[in-house]
């Protein structure tokens, strides 16, 4: 029996309730797989930052430390929105985490489900044949972190403030090179966002992609500006397959890739570093105003759980075979709230078990 | 006869041949309207990096500077695209002719007529009211020209890339009066975009324009973070009135607005500074697939005149005859290529001469 342990970081939100339902899938793992799960909770976010005064604890970084992956739930919320910004749930907790252990990759699958088709914001055809993008965004360089990064005063009145887009070489090969490999077990086609006519950090950005392409002569690379990106992306989703961003845009485009799919409460993430060590996340945020009630879907939570096992525990079978009994309760028709399309539903609760059940 | 004069750039690309339907307009005016209009053309962008080895000949901005208002067409093309950055049509000619003369105030409507719905990607139920959406962008700061901005060596193979985002007290506060000023003239609703979460420059943003609508109390102020407004705007357009954004994210949110209308071959532009003289373009690029053909729209040309008799020459009799003749036209059933929703469509010549007809 091989012995994992992994963190889990409910947070802020819906995240303590859609972390539940992960748990009822880790259950029946550690029932019948043959492998052994530790699991040790660990505070981070809003809960952190009322319990001990700073949203990431070194209790929580030195548990994260200690195991082999980190289940996150999600951070932030109105209680917390008006302290100053760099000790918030987000600047505070989920950002310097992202840092501390390296997780430069970030990936964000956009996945519209064909029976889910309704769910799609766009008309129906366009989206016939589904939506299948993945995301790969740079997570710890660009203006992120980039520095200089603040403000000075001109006068009494007046100040200027300023933030560095920055990104090197070695930066852009990295992350270049994962969407390239990612890309190459599906669709063989990569499309790299920039803003190489205004930007000197786009024009190095293409440079570097288009260097690192020359590896994978059987991926097809093309380049898109930001904005034409956004609207090309509307248009024709599913003439796209990995897109590879920096961390600003690949913020705005997974959130538009996820909002196409019209269910961002299904919609899991990896942040990974070179180990593949990693924090799986739902893309979507804590939600406040379906907090407590019951609602909140979890799928995003559960999918991010396969992702963990696919990804840093290299347990692909169990992977599978949550992202299966994921799919075949959608088959047999439960929804929640958010992705019904009549009035029947089940609670948050209700689809764990659902899930867990199925598995 | 009051009389005026306006500089005509057409560019690149489709910009002739849509501007030539500008010139019917022009002509109906002059001979009917008790106003002279002068017109002189310059060149501009690939056209004059090919005749005078510059995207902004000297000519053309002295031209610029005499007349009461600009009348642009495109720019760019991929003759020009391997061209280094600092001299291609973009960042050498239209970037600098914004800084040049101040622009830092860009109008872009996005407005879906409602008989033209069947154009928005969007499912029906969602555009049903059709869209109306004016996106304010500061037009000559944020990371566009902030500085330092450039690359360095750090050996051999390996570079970085640095740009500025960089907004002051002074430089937000004029932009937000113009979107509260335009909103006042509208729904009364703003929403501002800022990334406050992340940037200190946003941070500042949203400080400045909170401060700047205490001025207007009867406007109701929200702020959205970039990659959720991203999301909001596709589920709930017709929630939106006035976006005030930042150079780069008004880049990013204009382009979705208009791709959400399906018809960016129809939407104008307005690049003011303070005393309102302006420069009036297409929101579309110069579309070089279209080029030649005799299909491109000239109606997003011809609203972009419209708005240069609103705003520069002050003469709004004449702006809402030319919007007219526009919506007349279109509700006569008369279609460009880009939005007939059947085999039936009028070329870019004849579109330009029925529209002069009406007026
Ligand atoms: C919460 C915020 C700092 C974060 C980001 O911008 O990276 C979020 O939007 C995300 O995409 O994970
Ligand atoms: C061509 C480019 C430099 C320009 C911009 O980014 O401002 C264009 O996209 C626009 O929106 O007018």
């Amino acid at each position: 029996n091989k012995e994992y342990t992994i963190s889990v970081l409910p947070g802020d939100g819906i995240g303590p309730e859609i972390m539940l339902q992960a748990y009822k899938i880790l259950d029946i793992i550690n029932k019948n797989c043959m492998i052994k799960i530790n699991i040790h909770q660990y505070d981070i976010g809003g809960i952190a930052l009322d319990k001990y005064g700073t949203a990431l604890p070194q209790k929580t970084l030195d548990g994260c430390k200690k195991s082999d992956a980190i289940l996150f739930g999600s951070v932030g919320g109105p209680k917390w929105s008006s302290l100053p910004a760099n000790i918030q749930p987000e600047r505070g907790g989920l950002l310097p985490l992202r840092k501390f252990f390296n997780f430069f990759i970030n990936i964000r699958p956009a996945k519209l489900y064909k029976i889910l088709g309704y769910l799609s914001p766009l008309k129906n055809e366009i989206v016939k044949n589904g939506i299948d993008i993945i995301c790969v965004r740079e997570l710890i360089g660009g203006i992120y972190f980039g520095s200089p990064k603040g403000r000075k005063k001109i006068n009494s009145k007046n100040f200027y403030a300023f933030d560095t887009e920055t990104y090197s070489t070695y930066e852009i090969e990295r992350i270049a090179t994962i969407a390239f490999q990612l890309a190459s077990k599906r669709k063989n086609i990569v499309c790299s966002i920039d803003k190489a006519n205004v930007l000197e950090s786009s024009i190095l950005w293409r440079e570097v992609v288009t260097h690192v392409s020359k590896k994978f002569p059987n991926i097809k690379l093309t380049h898109l500006y930001i904005d034409n990106a956004i609207m090309q992306i509307i248009k024709k989703p599913n003439t796209f397959d990995v897109l590879l961003c920096s961390n600003l845009f690949g913020d705005i485009l997974s959130d538009e890739c996820a909002i196409l799919t019209g269910s961002i409460g299904m919609l899991p993430s990896a942040s990974l570093n070179d180990t593949l060590f990693g924090l799986y996340e739902p893309s979507g945020g804590s939600a406040p105003e379906l907090t407590g009630k019951n609602i909140a879907n979890p799928i995003a939570q559960i999918l991010s759980l396969a992702m963990l096992f696919r990804y840093s525990l290299k347990l692909n079978d169990i992977s599978n075979l949550i992202e299966l009994a994921v799919l075949k309760t959608l088959k047999d028709g439960y929804r929640t709230f958010d992705i019904t399309d009549n009035e029947n539903y089940i609670t948050t609760d209700m689809m764990g078990t659902k899930i867990s059940k199925k598995l």
